[in-house]
């Protein structure tokens, strides 16, 4: 059809999420219509971001810089601290502006299936983090499923002799959710956590 | 949220074709976690492209060579030429190996609303180059919209004189569509050509 080269960019792009070989070509046609005002500007903010590409060192986070924004960040709260599985939870729940302490990525949750371990994960760094003083609150945002549940209780057992108050994310209907429409373990989830009308 | 680098990557790929705020968002952290799997080949290929990106100048295509991979093709009819209104035209007949022949790329359609004339497009190009003689046919594969029409009808015109067959596609029921869900003008122009039972 094209070029090699034209198709090697195709095939990268219909790696991505989201996309697949339609849409890339879609995206690849759009590009080269636009070398100077979509294509250019691409390439350099990759370059930019690859160039510069680490983990940060204290929350694990992935960035430009090291400490990330976030840990660099003077106006957030230096004794909240949100424990969560993956650096795409905590593009989450701070894009939202949702909570404004500070995070930390283990990287994984435990999977006994695949073999997940908690010496994977980064959990020694998060309790050493922790036992060095200073943090009020952990909160463990993992995911509502089987593994990440299972994730924040070892997390909880493994923080509990510490002095901070350790807390989850609370569980039940989503917002907007209709009771039609939800699976049977967020019904017994909301049911078992119900309260009473204030 | 993330450095001013990752911000920037983030909203050009928001731009593009297919993708929002959320999928660019998606893309742009498996990226950075997959930086020599992901990130390095997306910008190797990216710039291999950018680096010899050039129109056809015998067809219009936009390829990394000149001539482009579909003239410079031996293999095929040299006899048979296929004018289409852009590049994704060309790709979407061609890519399919629908269509054997040359091509040629008008690079839009005539608009007086858009104010697009026949001098704006590749007419002067496709009359000369067709008046060269050594083609059999040439298929005029416009768009099915009005716009498209117009330009067909107008090119048809402008060819009229030459030696050559002009043909145009044949409009009515796409594949598999059901009369329930057709548009009006649709079944009005499946009607209008409607043929003999073989």
């Amino acid at each position: 059809m094209a070029s090699p080269e034209i198709d090697a960019l195709t095939q990268i792009l219909s790696r991505l999420p989201g996309l697949g070989p339609r849409s890339a070509r879609r995206v690849v046609l759009h590009l080269l219509k636009r070398r100077e005002t979509a294509l250019g500007p691409l390439v350099a903010a990759l370059q930019a971001v690859e160039a510069r590409l680490v983990t940060c060192g204290i929350c694990g986070n992935i960035d430009t810089h090291d400490p990330c924004s976030v840990c660099a960040d003077p106006r957030r709260d230096p004794a909240s601290l949100c424990v969560v599985e993956e650096v795409a939870d905590l593009w989450a729940l701070d894009g939202k502006r949702l909570f404004a302490g500070r995070f930390h990525v283990l990287g994984g949750r435990l999977s006994a299936l695949e073999g997940v371990r908690p010496e994977d994960l980064g959990i020694e760094s998060l309790v050493s983090r922790v036992s060095g003083g200073g943090f009020r609150e952990v909160v463990l945002a993992m995911n509502a499923t089987l593994e990440g549940q299972t994730t924040m209780h070892y997390l909880a057992d493994r923080l509990a002799g510490l002095d901070v108050s350790v807390t989850m994310l609370a569980h039940g209907l989503p917002v907007g959710g209709e009771l039609d429409f939800m699976d049977e373990g967020t019904l017994a989830m909301a049911l078992r956590a119900r309260k009473p009308v204030a």
